[in-house]
């Protein structure tokens, strides 16, 4: 069989765990060694691949391909740059071909969500057009939890083990403060067109530690009435009332609440989130003094607290995507199946990108309690694997050890430049 | 020797390690049942004592205790409660006095800050006028640092962990996302009057693991250009920058930045916090793409990440807190004494309280850089061991369990009601 090269790259939004996936795919392709000669990553995601900036993971030692696992975020850059459609930027696709064949590029793994997927089909598409051998593997990953056919998607359990976490300590505090001070804590989360983060937060309440708890998901418009009442039986009832916001929540009229005429010191729309706009409703309907938070990148970088079935299966995609590329699979996904709940066991199945690439699986309504601010037995059964396990990063002198890579280019061999 | 009983209680905000003193309280006492009866805590703090409403922590079983170690926030309540001087309510001590002799008290423990410990010192004088007899001891917390003679202040070695982590990590994800995306990330933290927290967010960057950081500390009034300058250097040479603000952070006026008109869609002064206005700021002058988030009780919860040596130390002072009172120690405070930095060494002391009572500790100049956007290698010392060790919670399922206890309520022996 002939040994080609690999080209990797990182894309979208970064999570805690991407990068076990590209020590999955890199300590994969360096056990064969007969097929796989080196792996490329792309400098900053796929625009490393059209600028022909490519880095030589082969320079970087066992230990810092090993440490990769435990590192949050995006060790070669990952960028926010979609492919356009074939009949609208053709070069694009061209460019690339032209990349991969000056550096003898036979296997293509994309790291990304539903974007990513589409663009690693298209690829795929365009090189056996142009009769380029190459072998596509779309490396699933997103916080937002969003790609179909596999159940869930790496990065997602992490998230939703941080924010659990954070709400269910966070509540410890507000309890405490109740009665003279705080009385109602706003936590806005990420996850702007599903809730599957927003459902996380309810798994801070559980019958060992129960939390009074409203959510506020993106596919449940905002009714202020129904859910300053909703505040005000928690209160009544426990002292206290914690929220969890998604930052896309929606009006009555499908707008941001986030971007619903807020204005700054400066004149400019939009300064704070959506979180800080509940809060300060709360305090203004009901009385009650408020604390709020923002997690925002912290709740997706927090690799400290990631779960250890979620780091698990981002390398397991990452090591299957190179084997089905092996196995000439191409214009495919590995996809996190689940076998069963209880005990949860979950295996590495196929998914044809075609059936992944532009569609979003949203948060099925029956996750979501009747009255819109909470999460059923069905919610739980689902989430509860994905949170589960610990698996820290060294630490020393107190803080988390992460490893940067030297990512030393490799040589340009084209002459031509191409702007992005 | 006489046997009496102990009055603990909790004041104002809580920390990621106060019941660690709690369970160093009632741990300790539990050993020496001959001098110690019960003790007891105050519901939501002192207020509990007003108002008669105490807890029997006997009725707490030993494991229950033993997980106040691992347990954030304030188990008995606490309250944002300050007693006023004497002259202005003698009735408030008074009523003290009343419901300790009901309960026959001798012990008087009281676990808060700068305002706690006058409180504990002016009862403690109060007791002595009245010729009641009772030993009162402070024991030390905040997140804020600003203790007088003691070294660090339990509660705030955790919280600087978590800052300077939550950082590290945030960076990271802004490193991967710069080239397309956010450039500028900002963590706005607590520390309303000293920037002992802002100084914590500095240790995210060290020698093994550079970030271009910029920190906004409350003790440098806000100059907008030379903000802008620094941060757009950073950008330039690194290609993003992360910068840390404390919530206290004033204008040249000396007003907070926090409040200086910001407006929301309802009209109210002070939506969002000071994190959103830099953060806005940046994108308005200097066009750079901006996440941010605001940490809040986040950051002073989470025990998930505890600093060991903050949990040690919690625990101990609560010890020595019990160890002064039965040597008869009364208006004190167990403070915290450095003995070495390398290797890091430190003892329990002896603090007269009239010594501690309303002083604030204020972070030293020359713990800032002299342009008052980092901190410098004295501020590394000092910050480097009250961060280390690591001591996480249990976790089941996926989440850290927290204990929550019984708080049966003590018989009330007064028939006399107060208003709080």
């Amino acid at each position: 069989m002939t040994k080609r090269n690999a080209f990797y790259a990182q894309s979208g939004g970064v999570t805690a765990v991407i990068n076990a996936s590209a020590a999955g795919v890199i300590e994969t392709a360096r056990k064969h060694r007969d097929r796989i000669g080196r792996v490329y990553a792309g400098r900053n995601g796929i625009i490393g691949a059209l600028t022909e900036d490519l880095i030589d993971t082969s320079r970087e030692p066992a230990r810092a391909i090993a440490a990769l696992r435990y590192t949050p975020a995006g060790a070669f850059g990952s960028c926010r740059y979609k492919l356009k459609g074939l009949a609208e930027n053709r070069a694009q696709y061209e460019r690339l071909i032209e990349v991969f064949r000056a550096h003898d590029i036979g296997y293509f793994f994309y790291n990304g969500g539903n974007d990513s997927a589409d663009t690693c089909l298209k690829v795929a598409q365009f090189a056996e057009t142009m009769g380029y051998p190459l072998t596509a593997v779309h490396v699933p990953k997103t916080v937002d939890n969003d790609l179909p056919i596999t159940d869930n998607c790496p990065g997602f359990g992490s998230v939703a083990k941080y924010v659990a976490t954070s709400m269910r300590e966070a509540a410890f505090d507000v309890a405490s403060m109740a009665k003279t001070s705080t009385k109602v804590f706003v936590l806005e989360v990420m996850g702007r067109h599903a809730g599957w983060i927003t459902a996380a937060v309810g798994m801070a309440d559980d019958a060992g530690t129960p939390i009074p708890l409203v959510l506020l998901f993106p596919e449940i418009p905002f009714d202020e009435a129904a859910f300053l009442a909703a505040v005000d039986a928690k209160v009544k009832a426990a002292g206290y009332c914690c929220v969890g916001v998604s930052e896309g929540l929606l009006n009555a009229d499908g707008k941001l609440m986030a971007e619903a005429g807020t204005r700054d010191a400066f004149g400019h729309a939009q300064l704070g989130g959506v979180g800080p706009l509940i809060a300060t409703l709360v305090k203004d309907r009901l009385g009650c003094k408020y604390h709020w938070a923002v997690a925002d990148y912290l709740q997706r970088a927090a690799r400290h607290l990631a779960s250890k079935t979620d780091v698990e299966q981002s390398y397991a995609v990452g090591r299957a995507a190179v084997e089905m590329a092996l196995k000439g699979r191409n214009a495919v996904m590995p996809a996190i199946t689940r076998v069963s709940d209880k005990p949860y066991k979950w295996k590495i199945t196929e998914a044809p990108l075609a059936k992944v690439a532009n569609v979003e699986k949203m948060l099925p309504r029956d996750f979501i309690t009747k009255d819109g601010y909470g999460i059923t037995a069905k919610a739980r059964a689902y989430l509860g694997p994905l949170m589960k396990g610990e698996d820290p990063p060294p630490f020393r002198d107190g803080l988390p050890q992460y490893v940067r890579l030297k990512n030393v280019a490799v040589a340009k061999k084209l002459a031509t430049q191409f702007k992005v």
